[in-house]
């Protein structure tokens, strides 16, 4: 029994061995696209802090709760939402069989062309818009619709996809996060439906950790099929005061760490960074009009204004993606 | 280096043998609690057939969703749901505050202890209750009240904790189905609300894999503090044609496998069976008198009508708890 006790010891010895010494890319660093400086090391410290087993700031895996922007913090947002082209395409796309639109607006103005008109309604044209053109498929169907879309159009200016349009610091950040043990959720503004169809191969983030706004669907047997229809009715607004409703509908429990990049965030990251213990709130700030876009405080899409004087008022972290960020794009298509 | 090289291979080797050596355990019936039959089979045959790599019949890790229904399949819903239970107990609570109640319908009933009167209304005086008791609070204190509930009520008839009326084959078969890569939710009728602050300690499914009915909240700022406040309107009703369209609301993709106790639960099978590949369906059938309890067809709770025919029809998988299943209950307090 001895010998055999002892084998057993020299066996857990050797594992632990084999596990500490073999991995040398442990030492390398996790967020390579990331300068050295205040926004980084922010990070890196939290992290630290919450995954210490044994100190009082340790955060038990369960409750690693992470949740993320999509527009202008995961991908970019200019010169318009991204699901804005997609609702363009797609009026066009159906516009056979809506020979109204020609001469109702918004759809006429987007049908001629005219961007600068399309938008002129605001808010509520585009969600008429939304509206129209997202509704009256099932589930599948539109999960292919978006397929299709998202792996061919490309971006106005890059000439890029849109999916080769996302942020490779914050790509590593995601990695990093989940690397120790974190649960990311997307909480978004934009249609969940349009964004679960490829989140999952671009962001590493499964259908059932995005949030976002929906439409109303309903079940039904077609020919003893079910499938659910999706119809012209507004469901949830995922935005704003909607972010921690959304927060505490799907994921019930309050996230330890956010990432936004607009007022729209700003409750998202009030309610993170209200509970008790560790907490960490992160702003991207477009300031970078050389290699991406540069606006905050007067910009139509991606205001950041209030959330700018918060961040301030309570030491979030605001990231400059001038100087905290290597690279914006990842060098490769994906 | 050739001495270095086989050194390693000597730790891969010894740590293998660890592995496979060390937990006895591996090779133990992982559903003791099931009786060996045609119910065991199927389960046991299903989780092979999806998780042997290489074959048509593999499912990927990521889509390796599975659904339970909660009252009546993962604990027990006599003589009426648990959820009423507790909204009975909060009006007596809260009684001191509304002396309207006394003599206002079916709060008045509840009063007298008269359940039958109570319960006359039907599942509209049920929900007009419910919002009574589960809105005026906010989300953290509404937390409270469930788990000072949850931790001190007794079952009338059978004096233990409703959490220990929870189903011991089917805790087993949560475990079993996880440990086989899974990723278990709960889409139930009941208050999404009101299963999330004891679901994570006794089924160990977190707050984020919890689908259930809602009512609204709504997002403050008190003395400058975030709070979410829960209104009394209803938000969704997560029954029957609604358990496909949460699915997709909250989890945004098919499951693999589905269970469930009554016609409630119908449309979550046909959804989760209608899809491509290996799918699994499975009723718990109450024809257990002696140790729990014994209905389907006509009773006005947990209604097995529609749904067992077809079960039937479609060689969905139907447990007779009386024969399918050596114990009810855990032996132990949960």
């Amino acid at each position: 029994m001895r010998t055999r006790t002892a084998g057993k010891r020299w066996m857990a010895l050797l594992c632990w061995a084999a596990i500490f010494t073999a991995p040398a890319a442990r030492a390398a660093d996790p967020l390579p696209a990331w300068n050295d400086g205040a926004a980084k090391r922010a990070i890196t410290g939290f992290v630290a802090r919450v995954t210490t087993p044994g100190t009082p700031d340790f955060v038990p895996l369960a409750e690693r709760i992470a949740t993320f922007d999509n527009d202008g913090c995961l991908w970019a947002e200019q010169p318009m939402y991204f699901q804005a082209f997609f609702i363009f395409d797609r009026i066009r796309a159906l516009a056979p069989q809506h020979p109204e639109w020609k001469t109702q607006e918004p759809f006429a103005s987007v049908l001629r062309g005219d961007m600068k008109g399309a938008l002129a309604a605001g808010e509520h044209g585009l969600l008429e818009m939304a509206m129209a053109t997202h509704a009256g498929t099932t589930t599948e169907e539109f999960d292919r619709i978006v397929t299709d879309w998202i792996t061919t159009a490309k971006h106005p200016k890059t000439g890029k996809l849109y999916t080769e349009m996302v942020y490779q610091p914050m790509l590593e950040l995601l990695t990093y996060l989940r690397a120790n043990g974190f649960k990311t959720f997307i909480v978004s503004g934009g249609g969940i439906e349009f964004m679960r169809p490829w989140a999952e191969r671009v962001y590493g983030i499964p259908p059932e950790q995005i949030v976002g706004s929906s439409i109303r669907t309903k079940f039904e047997l077609r020919d003893g099929k079910p499938v659910l229809v999706r119809l012209p009715e507004l469901n949830f607004i995922d935005d704003k005061e909607g972010k921690p409703v959304g927060i505490q509908q799907h994921i019930g429990r309050r996230p330890i760490a956010a990432f936004g990049n607009s007022d729209g965030d700003l409750q998202m990251l009030q309610w993170t960074t209200a509970g008790a213990g560790p907490r960490f709130a992160l702003y991207v700030h477009h300031d970078d009009a050389a290699r991406e876009w540069a606006y905050d405080r007067d910009s139509h899409i991606g205001k950041l204004d209030k959330g700018l004087d918060e961040a301030k008022a309570n030491g979030w972290t605001v990231v400059s993606m001038r100087n905290d960020w290597k690279t914006i794009f990842p060098p490769s298509a994906r």
